[in-house]
């Protein structure tokens, strides 16, 4: 494999629901700068893929909503790999419009999609799974690169392999989990057997496209036209009349689950410091900063108003705008300001805040949400 | 006695630090509408004394900080009404200026002096309180209205009586009592010999200024000397000069007390719906309104943004913007968003809120206080 054979691609889409209100429909939480630094999550995803295909072969799909700012917070990626959907049709349509494209552009290629919304602390090791997940893929399997667990996590999905997960080596996975009860985690962690599944995908455009046609020509056949056309003048009249027919279905679901039942599904083992920044827990844990009170501060924008906490244990501040937020008193809870909400919400509860927004929703309250 | 010799005047200064983030230094919680209407606390207080003197009669005595938002909220009030204070002295230098110039103006004039952030309900059964009021300060007594009292608050201070209180009567205050413990403010109610001291005065002006330059010529002389100059070319200069050498004193201190020592203090009990929003407790006892979720919201604005609560047993929301307030799985939590400060409070804690402010001020965000 040379390298110019390899394509990455990045689906930006999703809300971010239980990050509400500092992630929104109109503002996803991709789009912020949730990494510690200012670059934010697409920004620092960029930044880690760039380096290993170059700007010219990494590809963005993203929906109608969120084109404008991630066209303005990724200057240096050509116009021509930035796919905007027409309205979101889950990840097997976004997937397998950018593998269609790629593999219109780049017969055979190489591609791997990483979400736009994870956090990746270890870089270099990072880049070196990839090679090894692209070196499964150029043989022909359908890879996926799985994170070794660090604890009996209950909101993610897993990987069975075979036998215990060894770094470094292409695996054979057997099956694609749901989301486990805790009990069911705990014994999936302890069996060394278990990978978390964090929707990393390699594979060669042409096989995809293979496996995708015989099991969802529903998705494949339109995917096809709409890339025959795209970049031409007929780009928008297919996409009118081949998009809204595409049904709404996970990768997961469509290909890699029913591939995996006849072994051609591969991994990687990874273990590069990998975060799903999913709610206010995890921001807390990965950027919280200690302050008086037993409180912990989330700065997620320039600008570091003052956060006052008198008596406040375990309370975590994430002020999103230049109020002063000062709390009293109050433990154990998470303290969100944003332009337009204001959320409180009990640290045991931060699962649950995808029900406010519902709540929201039905109010006629959309724009808050 | 009649109406035309009767002059009302308003002290509207303190900010409500128990108030914050909703009462402010620059904002304080008389020109708030903590009413109930759209009407704010001052307004409310003029409306309720208009009618018993006409406004030609009616003073308010306020600092430099609000004198604007004063003349703006009251324009019926005649602009020489509006006494403005070039700073703070506390309530004797408060009440005696406005004494000693109505005392130019009418002499011998019965003035009455009311807070401009206290709520009454009943204001038939309030005028004819000061009614009776009047005609004891009209015989030459040092007069005020004590409130009966429903419940042993030890917040206020209290008015001892020499035999239980009697209304519509003119009786005899004893003694002025600080703020008591809740074990001594039991039984101070019990009793039926307490009032509470609502800080509501009435007198002939040279009868009070007789007294205060017996008592405190230190207040007296240089109030006399402003006084003398005031509406005139000089006004300006005078106060410059003399302001300054007033010491700060409260008027019960300076006057009441040592008066009511020698049975020259009068009383009429007073029963008509008293309300000292001090805090967001009462707050939220008079002007919340229940909404789902066990809570209750005060709107404080002609705005009624989005208030969201899942179980919030307690929950006490005051929206004073245009944001939403959303709450998840918190009980008994004082909630105050604001256009620069959002406020979580524990309702057991509501007493410390000034705490907050002051270190607010330590850290340099007084503009926040």
């Amino acid at each position: 494999m040379s390298s110019t054979d390899l394509h990455m691609v990045v689906p930006a889409g999703g809300s971010g629901t239980r990050l509400w209100p500092l992630s929104r429909a109109a503002n996803p939480k991709f789009l912020h700068a949730l990494t510690g630094t200012d670059r934010s999550l697409l920004q620092a995803t960029f930044d880690r893929l760039a380096p290993l295909c170059t700007p010219e072969r990494l590809l963005v799909v993203t929906g109608t909503a969120h084109a404008t700012s991630v066209i303005r917070q990724l200057p240096e990626l050509p116009e021509r790999n930035i796919l905007v959907e027409p309205f979101a049709r889950d990840s097997c349509a976004a997937i397998a419009l950018a593998a269609a494209v790629i593999e219109r552009r780049s017969p055979g290629a190489v591609m791997a999609s990483f979400a736009a919304d994870h956090l990746i602390t270890n870089t270099p090791a990072f880049a070196e799974t990839v090679r090894h997940a692209v070196e499964g893929a150029a043989e022909g399997r359908l890879m996926t690169i799985g994170i070794t667990p660090t604890r009996p996590e209950t909101g993610y999905g897993y990987l069975q392999l075979s036998k215990p997960a060894e770094a470094g080596t292409v695996q054979t996975v057997l099956e694609f989990k749901e989301k486990p009860s805790h009990e069911v985690a705990t014994r999936y962690v302890e069996s060394g057997h278990y990978l978390w599944n964090a929707s990393m995908f390699l594979w060669r455009t042409d096989v995809f496209l293979a496996e995708l046609a015989a099991r969802r020509p529903d998705v494949h056949d339109p995917i096809r036209r709409i890339a025959a056309a795209w970049d031409g003048d007929e780009q928008e009249a297919v996409l009118a009349q081949e998009w809204p027919t595409i049904p709404k279905v996970a990768v997961e679901y469509a290909v890699m689950e029913p591939a995996a039942a006849e072994g051609k599904v591969g991994t990687v083992p990874g273990d590069f410091g990998w975060h799903d920044i999913g709610d206010f827990e995890t921001l807390g844990e990965l950027l919280g900063k200690e302050i008086e009170g037993g409180a912990r501060v989330v700065h997620v924008t320039p600008d570091t108003p003052p956060v006052v906490v008198i008596d406040g244990d375990g309370v975590l501040a994430v002020p999103c705008g230049p109020r002063v937020i000062a709390t009293l008193g109050v433990a154990d809870l998470i303290v969100v300001d944003t332009a337009d909400a204001v959320l409180v919400c009990h640290r045991d509860r931060a699962q649950d805040i995808k029900k406010l927004t519902e709540i929201l929703r039905e109010r006629g309250h959309a724009a808050h949400v």
